[in-house]
């Protein structure tokens, strides 16, 4: 039986590819980078050392690998910590060498990407940590950045958390919108099963008890027990009795995380991996040759 | 004589648009909003609210209604706290109503976009205060997320800090690795001028108060004090006496921020601005009309 | 309690958008239509009349109707009969008026996605008019062209049939492949539960009963019934016994697919109605006004 | 002399690119392919080979190979019946080996282009066997797929067809709203014959025997004679006596297309080609190696 | 009978846009227009007046309007002299007005369109009026600038003259290197008509009238009769004798293209046309409101 | 001491390949190069010669290569003289060797790239020429073609010329509108300086020596002296005293040139290096192995 290594499911290349591009282009603009072409001869080679500068957990090497090969294809990248490893601070984490004016051009753009896919596998790590031990996952939502989705749903996977939908279009999450307007959860999810797929699973987001029993008449797939204390959640375990996946929400932090998971639920989505989390602070140092 | 309100610099609508289509085809893929699709009539309208749940300054409400716009041009979208405003908890931002699955379905990315920038604007505001009575302005570093800096940078004007260069195109920065590989601050700061256009500044990186006087013996612009205490601060700014702008960088925190500022530099670029802020908590509440 | 309409899931505008854009561009490259600027005047105003030539299922109008105005938004085109429902010949499906070069450029492009949606649309119908009175769904593959899945299995919606996964990314689906290498299926299935999220279904492909009394032992949420004959498929669906959805596959086509439904199964999956339907028959008849 | 050999005119390699660079798109999604990036190891290789189920001719084989090699560039692609080659049930055409991933993520993408692409290109063929020993050639029409015209007019050139003209802008056309508002076919040709340039040729459609004698009194290139009875074509062809290239449309079937040819036609243009060919059965059976 | 009027084959409107857009986005960057944001109200309403400061053809209004709608959609463009018109200095050719910062911001982006289109056809009627009462049109050739072959093709129809070939995919020019490989005209001939459909043309490239009378022994629909003298031309046009179109080609300037046209070609192909127009000069005046 | 070779700042590979991608994409439309692939055979091998046939300025070398590269990366480019060199009529530029479908088919694209910067630096130089022995220096200005920017300006650089800013985006120009807006050149830069960072530079349009004079009582970096004679801007020159950096602008020519410059201005912009520049005559020669 192999261990769990979630972040096996890495980021298609083509994406990867396209999102680079668009990064590099944003930085390079028409003119490129005139300190560098001005400064460092074409043929110049450098070589460099990622090193964390704080402990934390890694994440985004394909990504950073990436920037500098979209300079130079010839860039070797080499690995010591893959992604989802435990850093602390002096750890070299990936070697770099190559064209000097790649190094140099692409290193910014490779930090931001690496930092802030760190700063989320970091956080996420802290939080699957505080709930060690209990049943319960955690997993992200849509709070993430715009365009960045993929990047930073895969840094959850890299720090040991799980992944909700990815978005609008592949579950179906019934809110109180949803069950305002079709008039009761059954309307809703019965609107929702006529018209998708089997593959399609359907979640309901409840504020009660009695929301959660009027919901559990329905065959849903999971629950979301929004803004509940433990003792609620605890309760709506019991009510639930293994009939569908049971999801933890809101008001969720570092200090209340654990006794919510204790409450039984199977999972907790944390908004705060994506929308709060900070870079984690990876230096790179780079030596260069000689001069253009 | 006109006040200054440095976010007057708006974001130019067709980055806006392309960005904001890039988002929601993110969140929407191949199959849309199946849970709004499913239970909510295409004909049903809807209104909601925008209002901050912790204190904050705003930003982005340009870029939220043009989310909501792009999934149905009649939406309309009425800001009460404009971009730049102060907000405590309860208080309203902006209004927003039209065909209720435009609202539903675009109501994520909307929130995406504006508590990240407003983050941004709120930890300027803080950094930006901290100062304030002090020569020192604020400003941003190139640490932005990929495929924001146009957004982010304008985040952090909306704050009330400034901006620093946009990307590696529009002004030159000379750091270690040039000075070294040209062989001193004087041959990097020459090979530059020969190559970049007059509309284009130059800025020299220093970590002594040495090699700032090497520095200051050819014509340059601006001078970034890298990781020195206050007093060195001082000193530097003594030495520089007017002949360029100074700039302070390194060990910038809320705690550190005043005392630097103190020493009398011109500029205190801040990199957590835009890699170390958390989303302002901003709630959209929407009430819908009739099911599908 | 609302009827099943399960083409309510509409395709996203920004979708159709750009689809028709590059559908437009593919057939005006640079020089734009030289026949009709050449003759009709650029003030002209014209009007068409689209009508089924052949019995089958609508879909695509909201696609049609976005072809014309991208050419002229003040284009009117009003549906008599919507998506979904059904035509005889002559029947008048939808009216069209507006600037006469528009409706003329544009005609070729706009029954090339109709004609092709409906004829999707209208082999769906047939299979799941075969199977009436049977618990079976229809439901699609992925065999569908490349671009337009998005707008196929919409069109299979139309038809009263059900979409299966939309793509590699939103459901697991083991197959022979992945269990040879995994060493059977339970390790398969605990490889992909242990990476994908709690809203991702798991289904698996099975060739023989004992395959599927295999899997059948972990949790899945639905097995592939591959290649199977009524008789199997019929005890393969008491061996299952509502563990999880069933699916046949395989050797599916008109003359067969009602006694594959009556074997019981949930679900019959059929790569006809993308791969091997061919184009609903309808014409656009235009009437245009004076000379360029 | 050289042997005719149309699809001698490849489909351009940067089209290719694009084209399956949105095909994978469409079908990885933000998250790729689930399935296999939990179950196989990356480093896995295997190997694959197509063959065909049923008689047909192939088309699309530097399609399918591109998107293998879009995902691993390192992909071998081995080509043993070329696009145009006439294969039997079980004949292998081609065979690949590489990464098992990029195998089996591609496979699906790869077989729906070569799978369509082979299915024009096989009943081009029924169409062009059928009217062998005549003068006639057939030629396809603008009732393509939105999205992949290019793709399908080389199947018809590899079936043994001729393309008729690209899209609106490479030739004109001069139908009945044409002449209806132009007043006739002698001003309509006129109106183009003064807009565009030399290398532009000019077709008219006409539905009678009057209307032809009527269009011969102009310099046109071609002429289509719409939904005419082998009689009228035959007389037709008379009348034109070699002034220009005659075109028979409309009503062509594989029951009906030999006796059109009989009658003397130069070209047969035959809209079931593109929009009503069904995928030519081909299946792609891959070995893999060791699990992830 | 209508008057000739080549430019009445408008640029697609669609080309249009995507163009301009991609020349704003040049121009704006991230920042966008930082002077004029900064200084100009937003609210700011402006109106400007574009007269000729040369005499010359105008081309390019409808770009130059879309310039201004890109940023904002209520500008107000009247034109006074349309594509094709004749100015002197001081002529107004159209007038502008709405938003200021619209207005300011749009405006070297429309004029770098107008006054290069604009340009292109002026060079253009110089080269028809060299010729007129002579049988020759003047044509253009593929020596456009990348980015802009279908504006500036236009631009030649607005000033007069006619279209060559779009590009290497809508007509056969077979020069001197198909013909060494292919062992002479006629197995080049033979190749591309065995390849190519119906509504392409081939012309032939021939340096001597050796090779012009070997080519007239093929089916080709022109000739291109490349650097002869007006006497060898002469004598071409004498040994053509109605059978092919004949095009002259080089050595083609102001100076010697009356002497050409006097030899009796149909056609004239001047590449000058559009590599070597320089920008007719046409200024902008706009009148702005109040200040930010 | 390094000697001046401004062009070392190239143009981002990025931007050169988006750029050449679409330049062929233009060219090759959906059917490629008919001509060429009907008569050359896919693995024909041929070699070429860039050749000057007029004296002038290199530039665009690095464009030309990528243009064959990217139709087969295997093709081979020497180059014997670089960006910037001078040529003469006869003397070798470049070599290229590989397919000869690619060299054929590409050759007309990599022309008009390398002809047309290749003309801007000819032209260039001659302004720079012109000057030679005064402190002025050559600049370009905004007036470009759409969507070639960044190469222009690289092909100004190329013949040694300065670049003046980018765009819009990243410096500040202050013009008669926005001062006659803002009340005065005082609040103008003040509302300009309040908003823009501290790496953006200030330049003012003066028209009279009043003006200037009030321009200079603020803190520019730069006055623009529009239009103004040698001896007003000598004048001009001596009131600004080095306090900023003086460019003259308007009626340049090169007749005009050298007197200006003998002013002592420090820049002349000459908006016609870029508007006005004709194409560097430079021919490709390519000698091609077997047919297809």
């Amino acid at each position: 039986m192999m261990p769990r290594s979630a972040f096996d499911l890495r980021l298609p290349e083509p994406l990867i590819a396209s999102t680079v591009a668009g990064a590099l282009a944003e930085d390079l603009g028409l003119a490129g980078d005139v300190t560098t072409d001005a400064v460092i001869a074409p043929e110049a080679i450098a070589s460099g050392v990622f090193a964390a500068r704080k402990p934390g957990i890694v994440a985004g090497l394909q990504v950073a690998a990436a920037t500098f090969r979209h300079l130079d294809p010839e860039v070797r990248f080499d690995v010591l910590v893959p992604d989802g490893g435990t850093v602390e601070p002096g750890k070299i984490i990936a070697r770099v060498s190559g064209n000097a004016r790649a190094l140099l051009t692409a290193e910014r753009v490779a930090l931001n990407f690496l930092g802030r896919l760190s700063g989320i596998a970091t956080l996420t790590r802290r939080y699957v940590d505080a709930v060690a031990g209990t049943r319960a996952q955690i997993v992200d939502t849509r709070k993430t950045t715009p365009g960045l989705r993929a990047f930073e749903k895969y840094a959850v996977r890299a720090g040991g958390g799980m992944n909700h939908r990815i978005g609008l279009f592949d579950a179906v999450l019934i809110k109180d919108n949803h069950i305002a307007v079709a008039g009761g959860v059954g309307p809703a999810v019965a609107a929702a099963r006529a018209r998708v797929g089997h593959m399609v699973k359907i979640e309901v987001e409840v504020d009660t008890l009695d929301q959660l029993s009027e919901a559990l008449q329905h065959r849903i797939d999971a629950v979301l027990l929004d803004n509940m204390t433990p003792d609620q959640l605890a309760e709506a375990v019991r009510i639930v009795a293994g009939r569908a996946i049971t999801e933890a929400s809101g008001g969720v932090n570092l200090d209340t995380v654990r006794a919510i998971a204790e409450a039984g639920v199977d999972l907790i989505s944390v908004g705060a991996l994506t929308h709060s989390a900070t870079v984690l602070d990876i230096g790179l140092d780079i030596e260069v040759g000689t001069m253009a």
